[in-house]
């Protein structure tokens, strides 16, 4: 039987992950963030399918198209966080258990940055561990998948 | 003489109608209102350009587009309606005459789906009647363009 | 068989339609909507009961009284819209299909014009279209009995 | 030639004035007001219809019908003045010069006394003199209408 | 020496209790309210007169006429609670001691139903309990009436 | 078989009853209230277990022990009414019947008391009418929980 | 006796009058309005000190002298109207009676403008009736002062 | 050298876990969740004291004693997250690294549980994942320290 | 003849000063402010009750008691100043003189800082000068004291 | 070596003390106040430049001015506390210790009372305590000047 | 013929500008900037009056007197931005091309920066770029007053 | 010596200027700016890459390439400026120096357009000045870049 598929969005800006604003979001790549991910995936038996985009639209495709192909997603929606009921309609459309992630803590950030839209139609809410946001989300994932097979 | 054309646009998410949230949708697809949008189209001597995107500038660059070869905008622009000053912008900019529908009644939704930009620059606004909302709109068109004809 | 009948309220000032602000209503009389709601509706076998009060007690006790007579409302509550909760309280009592409509887009006025109470009871609303609101309207009414009846 | 007439229109609860809390209002009764608005009018060459009504609508209709009668309108609205849209939409629709007058000055009392609808509509207002507001109203709507004849 | 009068007032809608959202209020008719509320109100020796309008000027004027004939003021203003300046102005005008009852607890609804003008005119507010909310404020009102006398 | 146990609770400085702020509140103490409390339940075949605290943790604490002890809580919890989620969610928790009450009108005070967090999980609430406030609530509670064992 | 002496002050940009915006304030210059304030007051026995300054602590210090020189004050504060502060301690400090003129009425201009601090020491507010405003309220000052006398 | 310790922190209510709201919080108790998370906490090698209050002062004195005895704190304050700022200085006060947990997501209940003073002196934020939530907390606790170690 | 004695609040985590956040509060210890508050007090003839408590209900429970044994309050409630409507009523209980002090300026911090319950019930408030604030209170105190005694 | 200079700067109306509204600021005048400054700023080995404006620039412009004459600022703005950013500005352009007094408690008074703009720029705040306000600045002011002499 | 006059303001604390918080406006002294001014002006053909106040209403009166003697204004008004109605209706009433400048970018700073009451009437608006932004504003009113003498 | 690159971007709607409500952007079409823009960057020595973007995304991945190509970036953002949090991350992750222009005051117009969040990440704002606006941005952008060579 094949691994379930976890689908790990990034949103808006995140390819700059390392160059920009270190002080906020440290020196991690993304791609630094995909291998950890994968890794961790592993240990727990899932797969993972790692996508970025700075468009509002395409992130809402994949989420749709994740209907037939994943079983769950990941999503640190970046700056569209709080602005995209876009988002929260796809994650409620495709009805798979979603974990919203972030590498800062919103809450130390300006005030037009505390608030989510996807977190409406998430199942819950990691922020600001850096990467480790994300493998703690992979490492939730699982436990909700497996509560769900069985 | 050849029919007048109708920019049928639906926002993002539309393409999922009938599985998504069916309890506030209802289960008829946007294939399905294609068609019926098409049929009273017909009856009403009009022709219909129908498409869907989840990309807001896709909507702004097919409402641009409209100027040149259609007569009238429909438009349900899914939860773009409730933060695309974009919209509003290319709907002012082209000057034809548009009709906001959607298949639910928004004041019965969360409040941040009580306001519409694109209304600011529609002639009038359909909600709550599912399926219905768009074959009225489309009757309400052809009365606006044979008025205007007049 | 009888046929359906559908109350059709009007509310305060809508007695002035013609002579009142035409560059927003526009010229039709209430007198002429009433005949366009009539033909209308003839012509989807519905009678119609056309009133105007400028009283919010008495448009909330017609609605009342529409329990036993009627199978359908149809409401411009015009300025009473905005502020009459015992509007949405008497619709709500009555658990009749309710349709919102106004001559004038109410996202076009003032703010204090882009709210309506009575929305919060009604399956739609159709707004913008002058005269015409009433006819689609009618023609909405038609349908949603269709349905309730099959 | 008849004398102009001059609608006076007085909102809920003036009916008891002189009784209800003097010391915001005075001892003074509303006939005792009406006498000094006909005495003034009188110096002026206006006549005088002076109403009082606890009824929205029926104020709304008193407004309604002085398109046919009167030359204007002197209104206080008491508590409606903060709530009536109807109000403000029959003074617009009547289009008569109106002029809305307060016994009390209703910046001195609670905040949700600080706005008025009806003054959207008026050429001006005066409020804070107790009886002596009329007065002023009067003597006002009298040059108003000598400007207008001219 | 006669009994004293209390007025017992109830605002619009209350007239279609027991048929009205039972799941908010319940079966109980205002019939039997009445009924409940004289057979309490006998047992305190106080005399009742118990009125259902949907007219706000209607409630204005019986609050007004109460100067005269009554010895205080149970009232249920349904909607007018949370809209209704003029009723509170009322209030304040007669000067009756006066009690303000609620069948449901207007906490658990929509926030626009939080606030009541009549209240800041009440001595107190009792809101809840279904019938027994006007059962209670019967027997307050004996104890203030007799506080009153002493 | 024993009386049913109401717990009554008083939350900070409602100890200093009778020597704070008499033109509020008045002059009786809350041992006063006590001893007219008990005498009530007594008729009502009710036991009180009867307690002030300035603590709110200790309140969150009496509140959780009442759900083995106690059939219902009356509660007057002070400035904590309009502070306190962790009453309101000791009172959600508990499950047990209860009623808020007041010895003052909140509505005639400042704005911030105008709201309560206990009233979102209580039955109703009474307010206004001095120690007769705990009288009538423990009249209630007798009538809820007689409904309850029926 | 001399005549009693009433000061009226002319907030910033006063000075413009009949220049600026005139499909707003008219043509009439503020000299006019110091002619017709004039002749007005001389029929009601009144003497006019009549000044106007842009600087809003030049119009205190004038308000404040006026405790020794004058027995009323006229004050239309223009711009300053809507954030001064200082203007109303200034005017409750002399305890003067003091009467608001605008010649524009504040509620049909920006929002801004909606809302007066000197409003809250005046005895009253004439608004929208242009030099007329002035003339009312030299009329309302003289009966003031007169039952002030009494 | 003995195992780092963690203090886990919780706040109002939380004791009454499995009994309360199951649909919200599920059915497992607060030993339940001690036990797992001194299990998680075992296999990073850290120490537990695991305390629970509905006190938020002994909460406050537990974070400043935490200064002497432990190396990081992990809190969910419950109700207490929303209204005190006193945790938040203490958090800030101590110095130590701190993770915010919540068993549910607090953008799916009221709007006045979607914020936190806590998370603004917290490392992150863990919700909605039941005691998964805590396990996680443990997780990410291990991984701080041992990079602050380094 | 005996002292008059004052007592000497503080709130929340104001027993960790010294080692909290210097960069705002300063390296004086509670101990070092009470030592000079001590030596102030005994110049102007005052005794002082010095307490520091992280409870909000302690502090309320000794505001209570200080009826009985002190002359006057000097409160420094720290974050409960912002959120205790419960310290306001315990000092408008108790009447006793009171000032609030604070090490820092309330206005240099966080916008949820800038208001204050107690103040409301306070003579005065002094801010931001660290310990000082204190010994300004105790001498501000020394004078409130001796001028009602006169 | 002469004595540090210190600017005390009072704002508009401040030179009517003693005569205006008494029950808020007493009957203490300015010369008063003065007196008592130039006394105990002896007694620290301060000299005194005591001035009063209504102007707001005239108080900018002494701000300004004391860069290059004074050690320190005592600024008592009145009303233009809560409207002068221009004051604020001066205040942080010249870098001088500032100190902000009241007379009253800005706490007492109405709500745009509550806020102050010098106060961002200030070391501390003195309000409520008449003229030993300026007192305790005083002495505030020579300890802060003895501080960074040092 | 002479060169177009432009006159060029400069509001409350910009005399201090060199000296005033250099990370936020440079080392640039006022006089600096007349000079580039003066240099840049004159290679475009224009003649600059250039002026200082810290007094609102002196800035008023200048600008009411450029009517007269100039043909453009270049507008600084520093803290007055931001509350000054009266600026706003002198530029509006002189009815000359204003340009808005500031040495800062008004959205890097405080909210109560953010919003301005001259831009309302000014052509346009140049911020951030220190004496630059002077320099681009005389180069813009070059080419507007060329444009209105075409 | 290659001429350094600066990027001139340019949001949705621009590329219909000059067709687009000329009473509000004028007769000037893209092309006609762009030429304007490559004119006088030429004279200053500057190469322009200069584009249109309907798409969030698109704009958003223009500036990130930017890094590596340009030396600077003017953006007109158009109704993106307004809502889009994006554009502000990518601007400040790319570090380059940037001035965002607008065609038209924002502050003329609707409300929700007077706010800018690129503007947060830029050196200045130059706005109302139609074409000139990109002109003025280039000659600031030109001395910017000499600054920082220097």
């Amino acid at each position: 039987m094949s691994s379930p598929l976890v689908l790990v969005l990034n949103g808006p800006n995140l390819n700059l992950l390392g160059t920009r604003e270190p002080e906020i979001y440290g020196r991690t790549t993304l791609a630094d963030i995909e291998a950890q991910v994968r890794s961790v995936a592993h240990g727990h038996g899932l797969a993972i399918d790692f996508r970025q985009s700075n468009m509002e639209g395409e992130l809402v495709g994949w989420i749709q198209e994740a209907r037939n192909s994943a079983q769950g997603i990941i999503i640190n929606a970046g700056a569209y966080t709080h602005t995209s009921i876009a988002l929260l309609d796809a994650l409620k459309a495709v009805g798979l258990p979603a974990i919203e992630v972030h590498l800062s803590n919103i809450f130390h950030r300006e005030p037009f940055r505390h608030t989510s839209y996807p977190a409406q139609a998430a199942v819950g809410i990691i922020a600001g561990f850096g990467a480790l946001s994300y493998e703690l989300a992979v490492a939730a994932m699982a436990k909700l998948l497996k509560q769900r097979e069985a």
